[in-house]
């Protein structure tokens, strides 16, 4: 089969290897339908030294069950199945706390035993756990794309809004008008924030994340960025920030605007590891810094029942589709922001 | 009046100085009862650079109103009231939020303005924000002492607590035996934890501990206390992590046993401003961080209620009194660890 590999900073091949196969009896082969490039994926295409040997890319699709191992008891051939991002047994005690992410049996897609999910057909461990089956859709539906960002985009968002105790009445500010940005504005507005105010600066962005919710839109950044937000509040700052971005300035932002008290939600993947949490950022006004991977799983049925009702059209910012064989060009064009977000269609 | 003044580090002076005045109609002055010494006062006692000025010391005081400004509604001459360790106007937006440590128009106490309250009387800045009457009691009372405590030490450990999320079926590890750390542990059994984790080496102190309800108690710090705490509960980790000492290291052991999409809680005041916060500490297992200055001022009220009705008993981590000229030992002996909380008689 064809899949795709990156063998360092720039460096995006799709290349034929070997098809998978069962290796665990809790294994499921997956056909794949549609998947797409992440922004996470953004950050190795920046900074992967090369290698002879490379790293399978991609851990988002939906499609369909080619092959189920003999311990797998919930799926069958020819299912329509979105994947969350993660793996997970979906059955101990840390994926029942709803903290799927941190599954001691799971883990995440791209190593060289799991194989990455911009590829023909896929390998899923612990099937049962991790594919959740889409009744009455097949891959003809209009709603593949939005079906798709649930595997991670869009429950990215929504776990960022969630962890931030997004609810009636909130005041939310989210830095970043990348699709996990955007998916977090939409999320908010379904669990009844009051006022969404998007931080970016790309109009085509933010002219989106208005339709998805966003009351208002500052386009400045740092310091000029936190006045525009702090006057938009009475000088008070928002009652939670949703950092969507995981670079260190964006977390800077953060602390700027959060009111005292208020929550401070990443779901941007940290390109850093150490910064600022003492009295002068966040302990002297009492602010909660939360979030991480998001347990995609935790939410995915409910999410699955609200594309299929009607209710959220997530899969807009999908803004681009193309062939396997392009998806060196999707990267590409990721990575100059002249896609927002690139889907790939089989 | 005599009042207690820090000119440097170890150099604590119990001097004369002019009785304070009403300088704002929204004043109070009170004649000092009983107040303390508090583990964060010996920071400073460790690290400030000598100063010929010197700064006033001391935020916790219960007392009898002397006299009141001519904009103060709620307080009359003769009152037995609690203080806050931080004033505050508590009718603000962020004061009704429940943070009144943010508040606009509040302050901490120890600058030139407003003094300290290791004094024989003190001005109190927003009065009727920040003094609250105990009826009932007077300078005879056995009750001096929990009423004092909820001046900061145990409302700072139920702040812990309360920020934590702490409740029935939760396990919490509080770091820390200090007299914060102990108090931690009383709010935690009344917020209905299952199980508290003391972890601390001073056996005086942590047999306070498992008075207060602590179940077990981890002498180990470090990698070896990370172990033992992970070992107690079943590799998982603890729902919540209170850490009442401040130091960095303190830190760093919280986010090792810390349970995945657990908290972490601060109020112990950081003695570091950049820490780990990344994939490998706090965001790879959704953990989040919270806590900062007790905003006592929310507590308060129901607190006293508490101590009245005989419900709990914070006070037992006061082991020493000592008079208001023996200030200086009382720091040394704290230094020490001699003494785990020394109150001072006036």
């Amino acid at each position: 089969m064809k899949a795709t590999i990156m063998y360092g900073a720039g460096d995006v091949r799709v290349e034929t290897v070997p098809d998978p196969i069962i290796s665990e009896p809790t294994d499921a082969i997956v056909r794949v339908v549609r998947a797409c490039v992440c922004g996470s994926d953004l950050h190795p295409y920046h900074s992967m030294p090369a290698s002879e040997k490379g790293t399978p890319m991609g851990h988002e699709l939906i499609g369909v069950v080619e092959e189920i191992g003999s311990a797998v008891t919930t799926l069958q051939r020819g299912d329509f199945v979105v994947a969350p991002f993660a793996y997970q047994d979906n059955t101990c005690a840390i994926c029942r706390d709803g903290f799927q992410t941190s599954c001691p049996h799971g883990g995440f897609y791209g190593t060289p035993e799991v194989g990455g999910l911009q590829a023909e057909f896929a390998r899923i461990p612990q099937a049962d756990g991790s594919l959740v089956v889409v009744p009455g859709v097949d891959e003809s539906s209009d709603l593949l794309p939005s079906l798709l960002s649930l595997s991670d985009v869009y429950l990215t968002g929504h776990h960022a809004a969630h962890m931030g105790r997004v609810s009636a009445g909130t005041t939310v500010t989210v830095i970043g008008d990348g699709a996990v940005g955007l998916s977090a504005v939409l999320a908010s507005r379904r669990l009844g924030a009051e006022r969404i105010i998007l931080m970016g600066r790309h109009t085509a962005r933010t002219d989106l994340g208005r339709e998805f919710g966003a009351t208002d839109v500052v386009a400045e950044r740092g310091d000029e960025g936190i006045a525009a937000v702090l006057e938009l509040t009475g000088g008070e700052g928002s009652h939670v920030v949703l950092e969507a971005v995981g670079h260190l300035p964006a977390y800077e932002q953060s602390y700027g605007i959060v009111r005292p008290g208020g929550v401070i939600s990443r779901v941007g993947v940290p390109q850093y590891e150490e910064a600022p949490v003492g009295f002068g950022s966040l302990f002297g006004k009492n602010v909660t810094l939360t979030g991480g991977p998001a347990p995609v799983r935790a939410y995915l049925e409910a999410a699955i029942r609200e594309v299929l009702d009607g209710e959220i059209d997530p899969g807009r910012v999908f803004d681009r589709t193309v062939g396997l064989d392009d998806i060196p060009a999707a990267y590409a064009a990721m990575d100059a922001r002249e896609a927002l977000k690139v889907m790939v269609a089989f």
